[in-house]
């Protein structure tokens, strides 16, 4: 049995339930899935300032699921936030959904196109994919300018909208595959993919394989030098939980 | 149930034997795994010569493993011959080890050291890592300089050879992780892991994960453009079964 | 008179009043320096973990600032956490100190050896380089493995090894000039700069210049596209007070 | 006297007798151009697949060339297939027509568009261009869509078609000189220039003044490391005639 | 009291009293600002052959700056003509006005626009965007073909076209500022920023900055390789001034 | 009859000597080699001073081959001074001799090794390979610390230290050719090239060739945008002949 923590890191409780499913649909009847939010933090992750604020809670989170024995996580923002700090606690891997999503793009085409929220967080993507190692294989980050929480909400026509938008970042882009650049359109990949002809990757769907892949060969995020945990420190005033004990 | 095919694209079949071993060792309870090499081409590969001349036989496994029906493929050897032209060949994914093992080691580390076997091969390798977005990742290529067949001879001391050149590289490059650069080592990754205290990624194990969760998350190669199915085409001479028919 | 208020991002006050002194030491007549610290987070910052829960103290304070019409902010550590979100939040200029090292090293040489504490934070300098153009001019990383906070211990010998490490660097790097590479050593580069013979920049004094410079052009962060100010959302829990109410 | 062997990769006689005629017209005196095909493999090359497998056809051709004192080699086809594994059989340069192309164009302009036919290869002229270090100099690459064997053919008015794309090309990459796509062009050069005002550069002829200079200049391929000849090694099936014999 | 010489390469007297106003606008009250032009040379920069032949007197006016006593320098031309040969000469800092712009520019937005003069000159600012490191965070470059000495005439509508100009390149390019590219612009920054809403950086007044905060730092150019002074060496001719004697 | 001048920009008649032969004993039968140096300027080239002040004397040798009907030039000095002006000024191709030695480097290798004089020059070489698109072929550059001017003379020992140094930096970059990083060691490169086993390629010797094969090509450097030639301009004081007047 192989047990994965999705933390979906802002506190939206509707939307950690469509992430959840969404991980659940691929993964393997062995594996056991959790998806959970943490109880403090911005409600939805929109500017760089909700990102590095929803930071405290997701760490809260896989300190939690250390605890509990779990096995990987996936974090569940298109903007990976934390990643590198979740790897320095976390025992097993840690994937992020732009991470598994670009990874994934580039096993089924040449280039990919983004489709994300809003315009503001289209140099947070373009700054992933050239630390991932895709600066060249990313042919464009497009948005649709739908706030998060509103992906969801049949009403506003998100679906419809974003599935066009794929069509024409294909085409402006000479891109053969898409990304969806928030977790938010976590239930869109099948139904975009349809309408477009082109493979369309989700992240946590993606992320959740990945994670379950990295398990089964039996690697974990490297102890030697910058992923070491985190030593001894401690933490003051309302982040005085946060303090590392001596061991 | 999925079908996945393991092509050793060389004639040896002491090696087709080690790999699929391996492939199958870590494949789900689900796969199926087939491990086969070409009845054509050279017994092992270990110059740009032998590798250009390895893909015919390649893609006739491939053509082959399209009659029969199989969800996707692993290209068994560290230079990842043949790729692009099987990509256009095969219905599903494709992936090659060095591919599936670069990108395994950066989900786990900031860094990796490749160990192979020839001083030769290693242009081919960094060629790799550029071309997969790994320039930056990739910190060192390091040669054992023993030939590919010799690899499982228990005689030749390999194991302890490399494992001891694997501790090399990662001091030397600052790396905290290893890929293994030869299918013939797929036996080898527990044993230097073990040793040397960093995760050890081998590519036949990783690339079968990542082609069963390609499968799982129903991503096939686009065929918008570059990777769509060759076109019609007179094949002549003793190549001639490589005729595509009008369809 | 230009306000200019340097944040030490960790909570150890010893540091920020030597902070505080380099800040001084180069600030123009007509500019008002203060050094602060949170109230909250960690004692001093080593990890990606400790840089990551650095920055909600690091923005309390960026958000006291504007209150108090601060014209431009420094971030006193060489990680420069939470660079882009505090840009978000502040109406004036933020700068980074490895940021202003780097640019400034970059206006007196060819290229520049880093010289900073932790062996595990020399990814982190290579990332900020390579995001802030200077992947080229930085031509190695070097850790004196002193922790932060036992940097100004007269006892611990770090001035010392902290400039035969520069001059050793700058011979294995073939560097022209060094950067140093925690805000902890803004008491070091004179004594550094008189033994080893080529320019040495601290960030704190460079980053109080830079924006002093910035003050003066009338350049403020662009509001256009990525760092606007963030929206009107919802915190909860301990970050509660890191909601932004509705303008 | 320089023997140049020109070889088409494709088994197309007519496009030979052109490619023959282009490097006949630029050769020197005493240069002695034979331009040949080989007897197996596609009749066109218009996707990785047939790249592939145009690949045997052409080492055979290569080896031929060697036992006759061949001095150097063009491979005339704008993927430039096979050309490492060219260089280790051959004892004098081998050069292809996108390299020399490419390479020629950087001497006489800032920067160049690529021509070429279909669609489908343009991100092998990107792989080629990056590889070579033309990245930044290759500013587009732009397909006519005209399948190769219809390049000679009087009616297709492929002449007028190259040559109106190759003026939008310069326009709209802001290009100063164009590289032609595809050897079946060798012919259209001149005209071309004409019509549109900046160098354009075909890679037929250029190959054959780059290999007659590296001639003049003693210069033969290095066989250090990885272009060394290949070693001894058994090849079965239908390629057993490429096996290499102790030496 | 820091003596900063605003060196403009050309023999355009105008040009240079411009100049002089837009450095003196912004610098400290302890600094003074000398604006001077060569004897000799083009009365405007408009090519590389113009460049290349405003060395001679930039260096000229350097070396008479050394004699006074000068403690940093500004070159005044977007190009930075002789901006390595006069940090040889000078034994204070050298700033370009191209290079502090785009420094400047890189500290209060993502990525910028260029808008500079002539077409021909765009492939300089390209070059230089990449040699200082900032070849992705320039988005674009654009020429409103205005010839320099036109600049300043009241009657050319100089002022409107740039800032329409700079609004189109901004929309385009996706920027959030604005570098203006030619030293002749110095008084258009204010009104330019004021009409399109993102910061508008101007080399001249950005370089003094810069000057004044590396005096203050106390670092100059580094003599270690390839900045130190050049050593003896008879000119002759009609450059025989500038002949170096031993020391 | 192609006539090619090859500039020496520096005044060192005995160099200029060397340079023509090395010009002459590879130009082809058809070929006139005339080789000059300018009457002004520096008596060898080693800082960006002397570079940059070589530059007038290059670019009125040009001037003046305009006049007299040259048909393409080569500019020979390893930091291919003023290369951008002298092709605005030149009808004819221009090639500098470390372009040409990089460019034929690649075609016979995967990586090179420069060998230069001084230390002060290894930063421009660094900066033209880069220029030039060999960043990742380029291995490393070292110097041997002979002045120019010693090169030639027999007492100096000069070739015997090149030729170990090559020997060495070929093991040290893993490079598999040689570029000899001074067009003074014009006449070295046979016999180094006999002693350590790769191929040594040498500037003046490949420069001559490249101009040779693109005036066969009939390709001139464009006169679309960068490379225009330069408008009438007005030059004032001892640089007054440089005047270009109304066309």
């Amino acid at each position: 049995m192989t047990r994965i923590r999705v933390i979906n890191p802002n506190t939206a409780r509707a939307m950690t339930a469509v992430i959840g499913g969404a991980a659940r649909a691929v993964a393997a009847p062995s594996t056991v899935v959790t998806a959970v939010n943490p109880a403090m933090g911005p409600e939805s992750i929109e500017s760089h300032y909700d990102e590095a604020l929803a930071v405290p809670g997701l760490l809260a989170e896989i300190a939690a699921g250390e605890r509990e024995g779990v096995d990987g996580y996936v974090i569940a923002c298109f903007g990976d936030p934390g990643l590198d700090a979740a790897r320095e606690l976390a025992s097993g891997p840690v994937v992020g959904v732009a991470q598994a999503a670009m990874h994934a793009a580039t096993l089924v085409g040449r280039g990919f196109s983004v489709v994300t929220t809003l315009s503001r967080t289209t140099g947070r993507a373009w700054d992933l994919a050239r630390r991932y190692g895709f600066g060249e294989a990313c042919l464009g980050v497009h948005a649709c300018d739908i706030p998060v929480l509103a992906l969801d909400d049949p009403g506003s026509g998100a679906r419809e909208t974003v599935a066009a938008l794929c069509a024409e970042a294909v085409a402006a882009d000479g891109a053969d595959a898409v990304v969806l650049g928030c977790a938010g359109m976590a239930a869109f990949a099948g139904e975009v993919a349809g309408r477009i002809g082109v493979p369309v990757v989700e992240g946590v769907a993606a992320a959740v394989k990945l994670v379950e892949s990295l398990v089964a060969l039996g690697l974990r995020t490297s102890t030697r030098g910058e992923y070491a945990p985190p030593g001894p420190k401690r933490y003051s005033g309302i982040l005085g939980d946060f303090t590392v004990p001596p061991s």
